[in-house]
């Protein structure tokens, strides 16, 4: 690489900039963005994209999901192009960060590459997943798994919202309903940066997090059926309460993760008493379970776990409890060689880093089961994310940026 | 007494008919009865009940709350009557026993005086409370509290339902304002017979219970406020978990009342989790808190227990918990010679009994606070009540309506 290539640093204030600008596109008085996949505001920053794409040289194509590509070209025309980016779309309490700093410090590395005069020798393309959220549509990261193939594109067009309007309708009413078929764009590769969306970065004082693998995710749906009696008369030892027994299961689930940790998560996050009143003892609730680890072994022995425990406390109390699985995602493990990739490019930065595994899921993670397939992280404030108050530092972001741009440069090549 | 009256049986046919023809009133198709208090069902069983009182010679009127009172002459009208009764009020999907056991069995007990012949030295005075239940119009015991004078008769009924309807306009549309004022009519001391409404007869196979004691009330209201973060990418030991910490306090209120034990319940009927999402780890939540005891020093030790447990939660799991006493009601204790009365007329007649204590809350718990009061508790099916399966034998109803009437009969004295 040529020693400008090397020294070659993106445009700090440009990229701030840029997300701060375009944050007004569904700015919410509390400073964060909502933006629903295909809705005005979703327009809004999609045609400023394009444009600042078209600016940028960038030749710029849209598929039938409404996805944004802006190529450029690299000496080697033969291949197929590095992909750099995530998404747009925010939650509907969302902030300025999530999808979109990967996003947009992607059209910086082009900003930045152009204005050096550098030529790759493959060619990049930037992209703009449609709908990763899932706010708006189910399910969340819905273009991306259209492209790998886990859907056709014309069930994912047939998914309605709320007030039952489908995607190929939102799509046509944005205008963003593309002539190209999905999945048509070839990558090399794709790299995507992100933030953290968790504390651990933050916690241990370090800026870039080099991603090498994504958790797989257990979900279930259970349901406790004890005895609903009154509160007054019911003596302890005869008691079959709901209650009590949601909260064995939950610090069971709680110390089983900690015991498979630190590469498990597990977290009980809804549970409605059924009928509830201040003097009936419950008699039912339903409640779900995620569990996650990057571990396959590991997932299995969290669901074992967790069946043993329930086993024993649903018979030890005299209750019923039901759980079924309701979704498995197998874990993201991205290719190494992009792993590595990104740890240079930290390394030879100068930045504080540390392999970690990203607890959510990513347009990446679809990704990289079809191509190689990389992520870097930043810190976020707190690790708060889908919030409003979701918050990152100017200085992290475009550390981000530059691994970013060097992992892209090292995949692409420079020509000399 | 004479050997007539000591001899004396209600009749269990009679009075199992009328258990169950009344039950018509508001019958629901699982077989319970929706009888809110002051509806058009309450005002059908009211009316059978005025006339079936006229019929059996009883001076009936009604106090300015609906209340109902049947007077039958003693010997010596210069002493207040005995009164025995009950409600006829029901929750709104509830049991064919609850509270209309306690009613009927005052009126069959006048029937079979009646029918023997038997005169008694001081007047009897049946009586049907009106809104025990508190299921359309709070607090529940809403009249027998306005009779002792914890609250004034233009506060009651001045109380609206949920629709906006106070209880004086729905006295008004049933034809049940009467025009004595409450409290006029004076009592010598008060019986009430009720079922159980928990399994502790059931469980040790005892016909009556001796009920010489109603449990002391705390209720709080809580709020838990930890940290709502993302379920995948929050590590087990960064989480502050509203739902652990609340499960912690489940389980330590659960092993303190057991510890108080067995003169001690404590419950958490209800917990609602703010914005509650399958991958996301719940932040707030909403719970009450129900701790019961007929002994004022444990009522203390279960408010000082809960809070030292809290206490310890909150500060090693780093969340924030409030914990607001709503409500305070001191512990019944039943008139030591009403109570040895009831005793003694569940000994002769044979049936085999215990002393209990009142778990919940009833009209004889209120009045015992300005005139000697008791009660007899019959067995309930599993201790299910305030629900349509709610059910009870008619040999137990007989039986307690047995040792209502030999214990007024021991009250009032019969004339030989």
């Amino acid at each position: 690489m040529s020693r400008a290539a090397t020294n070659l640093q993106i445009d700090s204030a440009r990229l701030w900039g840029t997300i701060h600008d375009t944050a007004q596109f569904g700015a919410t008085p509390k400073g964060g963005v909502r933006r629903l996949t295909l809705s005005a505001e979703d327009k809004q920053v999609r045609d400023w994209f394009r444009k600042a794409c078209e600016e940028a040289g960038l030749e710029v194509h849209v598929d039938a999901l409404g996805s944004m590509f802006g190529l450029r070209k690299g000496r080697d025309m033969s291949k197929p192009p590095i992909g750099v980016g995530s998404h747009l779309d925010t939650q509907p309490t969302g902030g300025k960060y999530d999808g979109i700093l990967g996003t947009l410090a992607a059209l910086e590395m082009v900003r930045t590459l152009n204005d050096a005069g550098i030529e790759t020798e493959l060619p990049i393309c930037i992209c703009n997943w449609t709908n990763e959220e899932g706010s708006r549509f189910a399910p969340a990261m819905m273009a991306s798994a259209a492209y790998v193939g886990d859907f056709t594109t014309d069930d994912i067009l047939s998914r309605k919202d709320a007030e039952g309007v489908t995607v190929a309708q939102a799509l046509d009413s944005i205008g963003y309903r593309g002539d190209a078929p999905v999945g048509r764009q070839k990558f090399t590769s794709f790299v995507e940066l992100h933030i953290e969306q968790g504390p651990i970065l933050e916690a241990e004082n370090k800026t870039i997090g080099v991603v090498d693998s994504g958790q797989g995710v257990l979900w279930y749906d259970g349901k406790i059926t004890g005895f609903e009696s009154h509160a007054g008369s019911t003596p302890m030892p005869l008691r079959r309460d709901a209650l009590a027994t949601l909260s064995e299961i939950v610090l069971a689930m709680e110390s089983i993760a900690k015991k498979h940790g630190p590469k498990a998560v597990g977290t009980i996050g809804e549970a409605v008493i059924a009928a509830p009143s201040r003097n009936v003892i419950p008699g039912e609730i339903a409640f779900t379970v995620d569990c996650r680890s990057a571990d396959a072994a590991i997932m299995d022995a969290l669901d074992r776990d967790l069946r043993a425990a329930i086993a024993e406390i649903a018979a030890r109390r005299k209750v019923d409890v039901k759980l079924d699985l309701v979704w498995r995602k197998a874990p993201t493990h991205f290719d190494p060689r992009l792993v590595d990739a990104v740890e240079n490019a930290a390394t030879q930065l100068g930045y504080s880093h540390r392999r970690i595994t990203s607890g959510a899921g990513h347009d990446a993670c679809n990704l990289n089961t079809v191509m190689p397939a990389a992520m870097v992280f930043v810190p976020c404030k707190d690790g708060i994310s889908h919030n409003e108050l979701e918050d990152a530092t100017q200085a992290d972001c475009a550390a981000g940026a530059n691994v970013l741009m060097h992992t892209v440069l090292a995949l692409a090549g420079v020509a000399s």
